[in-house]
């Protein structure tokens, strides 16, 4: 099941993408769940699959205003130097632990939405990512249950002021301005994705190729992550986990490739889809 | 007026602290606003003040149990380094611009709680601060008007847990250990403390001081923080912003001191008051 939020005249709800649009489940649910985040809360993904058996779409895809695929999240954790190629182009030496950083959820921007360029910097930069939605909570995870806790998967477009970012030893600053980091276009459960499958993940700005992995050449998997993040604090429901970019970044080509107003930048990762935005001043 | 957030017969309220206890705001408030956060983004302290006149308090203090004064921040901003004193202790420099990590909301303990040392780790460590928590929102603010979004004022522990903290360069990990970062006891509404009042701020470990300092030590004042904070993203109501903390850290005394369980850490705060906690394992 692909579970997008949405908005349609005005009000969030969340759906089912299928062929030839979006089913409306918050309309259709009786147990009146707010959000996604409410859905994965209380473990009701089956439901809404009872729910879909035999419907039609309620709407067209380009009816509704797509969010971002959990618009409230408590935590977005954001891993860095998780590929090897990109550590090289970085400079860095791989830890000898995942490193984290945060996202808030207004920093936040959806599939569709523009990319916002704040106008203090020049220096935008895209990066493709596996995002994984965590479903069930838990403490202090084992790596062999990690696969449990995990809901879906969707696309990340961690996109970072680099400026901003560098300008002291701490990133987050530039990782969390308004509207920058995309997340969607849907979230597919996590029952379609094999845990542990080697995913084609390839980012391009304006049509041209600029990252191509796979998720398998990460160096913190994504059991290790939760392991190590559901050490830190529980992991809950609707958390979301951004696990990393390969090589390819703007900033380490010579001269830098930074996005500009007006361009396009698509993740595509296998069995997953497209993410695509376009960039704007703000 | 000192704003609190409390739980009493497993139900969320807030209310007034006032002699001989505190008043049930949430209880009186016939506008229905969910929790302090909602009061200010209502701009409802006034409301809130109108209700307190000629009333008593409804419960000792020692009947309700105190949560983090904003249980539910959108963003937790920290600053880092901030006070020269802290920064030489450091072996750091002064950077250019202030230096921001996050907290999330699920790393918040409350005042007379334990904080929770993770069993991971024996370097648990203190840092008095002053917290301030927005109340009117805001993009770009100008230096001049960052005391207009200014709701009042409160003590903040940002409890770290050091190894974890640098293990890699990003300090988020360590900042956002479970129940660590102690927010309380109340909230000092704005209009009872001047801004850009020089306030004293002093740490005890079971009774002995730590550390002392005075607000007007910082390297980037509260109006520059704001200025700063609100260029990146829209600051909300209920945002939390934590100034930095001075000189005396467990960390960077020889030998190092570190917290351990059954100990009692106070952050007092000149115009606030004390908050304070014991620590527990988790």
């Amino acid at each position: 099941m692909k579970l997008a939020s949405f908005e349609i005249e005005g009000a969030m709800s969340y759906g089912a993408v299928m062929e030839g649009g979006i089913v409306d489940l918050k309309r259709l649910c009786d147990s009146g769940y707010a959000d996604l985040r409410s859905v994965l809360a209380a473990d009701a993904i089956a439901e809404l699959a009872a729910l879909l058996v035999g419907r039609q779409a309620d709407y067209p895809l380009d009816r509704v205003t797509l969010l971002p695929v959990i618009p409230n999240p408590g935590k977005i954790w954001c891993c860095g130097l998780n590929y090897y190629e990109h550590v090289e182009e970085c400079g860095a030496k791989p830890a000898n632990a995942p490193l984290f950083f945060l996202r808030t959820a207004s920093s936040q921007a959806a599939h569709g939405a523009p990319v916002m360029r704040p106008h203090e910097s020049e220096q935008l930069d895209f990066e493709g990512e596996l995002a994984i939605v965590i479903g069930k909570p838990g403490r202090r995870i084992a790596l062999e249950d990690a696969h449990r806790h995990v809901a879906g998967y969707a696309c990340y477009n961690d996109v970072s002021v680099r400026d901003w970012q560098l300008r002291t030893p701490q990133w987050d600053v530039g990782k969390n301005f308004w509207r920058t980091g995309s997340f969607g276009p849907w979230l597919v459960t996590a029952d379609e994705i094999p845990f542990g499958s080697d995913l084609a993940l390839v980012t391009r700005l304006n049509g041209a190729e600029v990252q191509r992995s796979s998720t398998r050449m990460m160096i913190h998997d994504i059991a290790a992550q939760i392991a190590y993040l559901s050490t830190i604090a529980p992991l809950e429901a609707g958390d979301v986990i951004v696990t990393g970019t390969p090589g390819g970044i703007g900033a380490m080509r010579k001269p830098p490739l930074w996005i500009k107003d007006g361009d396009t930048v698509e993740v595509e990762i296998e069995g997953i889809g497209v993410l695509r935005n376009t960039v704007a001043a703000d």
